[in-house]
């Protein structure tokens, strides 16, 4: 079953009309299942079989298992991996919530393509393929292929009002569904999420902040490295946002349209995707948190097919992934984004099946077996 | 310069005499050094110049600094990757501290042989061999040159008595020295330890609290699985081993002899060793950390080679890290041992160089810099 061919009954996604995304994004929604429960427990079982203390693989094992029932299989494999690498600019930037300047998410942009940037490095280093989109950088790029999928020139203002319109938050959704399943139609069947957007720091603590009930101070950290006086400024904008914005925690879409970014937004629709075509995705930092936790407003079942990989320096992914009923595992003190975390955590994804497929069993190694 | 043509100045480890072996360890104590920091800051100027912001990448960044300062170069590489999994049996297993049966340290053993076990899946997906020694299996193994470097037959009971003789105990580190040096001279130059050893929590912990300090039960954890009564029963098993033994946490190779293992003194060794040819080395749980905070009483500046991995189910391990000035950086919950914590380790190592290596600058990416 190709998603392409018919995707989400769509056959344009840019010239559909918002009643069209309407129908499209219940219909990825609702599609979303529970994980295969008998081939959660056969893994079980398979692992349970190997030479080592019951458990004592602990969160691989959890991994193995967590795969079988994405996969619905007992021997599930890894075929190809990807980084879904989401950019888009962000209009709360004139308020001065970010250190570095709007123009850097273009030149990293292209940086990406290039090769050169710290995710090509990592994904190369784990044998994935870095998949980068231009959802909504602000200004024009060298080719128009390049901008096939944007859907818009960067996020209004989020403290003057709405970032974005519901038609096109939800066209954003849909265009990074699209882009995961374009992926998947390629053969991949483990994604991680990826972003970048100068100044996408504010619109993720926004969304965990209304999403989670913490506090705006509790979930908004420095991004790229801003000063005391910035940090208090960057919360009284968002707070700004949330209050002038009249946000909903119960009205997701509208929310993530009114806070939230072109990338982050496409990051929605990729874990979505990812999620109603059973293929696991490895989640990075703020963003990708943000993202995963509106997705799991729109679709709780979603969360079943995350997987945490870093623990961020922005204290807000952490309340995020707690919400989500996720911890991470790996503690590198990183805040660089990309996706350059969850890049990180294929080689234990693909470590976690390998116990399963090659270790040997009490039985076939004449291992004394016992209650320990 | 081959260790293997002359040791330390020994000929034959196990012809030596105990005042050879003093000499020789001392010589090996003595010679290692402070890390390179010219090496060391020229490798942070490499990846300061790199197209993210300053110290993004975190711990990548100190990883790559460190191997730097070990290997004495800006542009470290990683040739070859081995785990030593270091096996040996304990006496005090009779006092019903493990709940597995000793005859599991000598079946693991050939299970590492073979290939099957949880190491070998984990360090195969690194891409790194696992060196298997016998320095102290209690009952013989089926073939003598399996048993080539066995220092004795397994361990005394500490409870009663000192585990080892302190020739045995210096024995045992310099045979793990040399296991190291062998595998160095074969061109591995990213070592990480493991063991195997029904019972080597519990010295491990009797180790960990006569070194930092920490009360026995603070260090003292469940191993492979002992239930709630047989865990106070380990606990006072510890406290009459300190006790009986009189353990003095500045005389560091008595305390190894009285309370440590066989398996744990050639990882000492091997510690030691790597340090003094300028060899980084993973560390894995518990055991290895009792290793290396054991090393690091010997000779403090080996600290500086050594990388931790992951946080153990076990508490010890943590303030014996802690003691150490270094934190572990993955949460997997895993307690099997062997190395295969340390073996996860790998693949980070190498992300860390290759950001060095393949990044692309803020001059070659034409990426705006400034102070975020």
């Amino acid at each position: 079953m190709s998603s392409l061919t018919k995707f989400h009954g769509l056959e344009n996604l840019k010239n559909a009309t918002g009643q069209e995304l309407e129908i499209a994004l219940q219909e990825l929604m609702g599609g979303i299942k529970a994980l295969d429960q008998e081939a959660l427990a056969g893994m079980q079982s398979r692992v349970d079989a190997k030479i080592k203390p019951l458990g004592s693989l602990g969160v691989l094992e959890d991994i193995a298992q967590q795969l079988a029932g994405i996969f619905g299989t007992t021997h599930p494999k890894i075929n190809k991996k990807a980084v879904l690498l989401m950019a888009g600019d962000h209009g709360v930037v004139v308020e001065g919530v970010s250190a570095a300047p709007q123009e850097i998410t273009k030149q990293m942009f292209y940086s990406y393509l290039n090769g050169g940037a710290g995710i090509n490095v990592l994904a190369r280093n784990a044998g994935a393929d870095v998949i980068s989109t231009d959802i909504g950088i602000a200004t024009p790029l060298d080719a128009p292929e390049l901008m096939a999928y944007r859907v818009k020139n960067g996020t209004d203002n989020m403290a003057k009002g709405p970032a974005m319109t519901r038609q096109e938050a939800m066209l954003a959704i849909l265009t990074g569904a699209r882009i995961a399943a374009n992926a998947i139609d390629s053969g991949v069947n483990l994604l991680a999420t990826g972003e970048v957007g100068i100044g996408n720091t504010t619109p993720s603590a926004a969304l965990i902040s209304v999403f989670t009930g913490h506090s705006v101070e509790d979930v908004t950290g420095r991004g790229t490295g801003l000063k005391d006086d910035a940090l208090i400024n960057k919360q009284t904008v968002i707070k700004c946002a949330i209050e002038i914005n009249q946000c909903n925690p119960d009205a997701p879409i509208d929310t993530l349209a009114k806070i939230g970014g072109l990338e982050i937004a496409a990051l929605v629709g990729a874990i979505l995707e990812a999620s109603y075509q059973h293929v696991p995705i490895i989640l990075d930092g703020i963003i990708s948190s943000a993202a995963a936790i509106t997705a799991a407003k729109l679709a709780p079942l979603s969360t079943s097919y995350m997987i945490a990989s870093h623990s961020s320096e922005e204290l807000g992914q952490h309340l995020a992934l707690h919400q989500l009923g996720l911890k991470p595992r790996l503690d590198f003190h990183m805040r660089l984004g990309e996706g350059t975390g969850a890049a990180l955590m294929f080689p234990m994804v693909e470590a976690a099946l390998k116990i399963a497929d090659e270790m040997a069993t009490f039985e076939q190694a004449a291992v004394t077996t016992g209650d320990f």
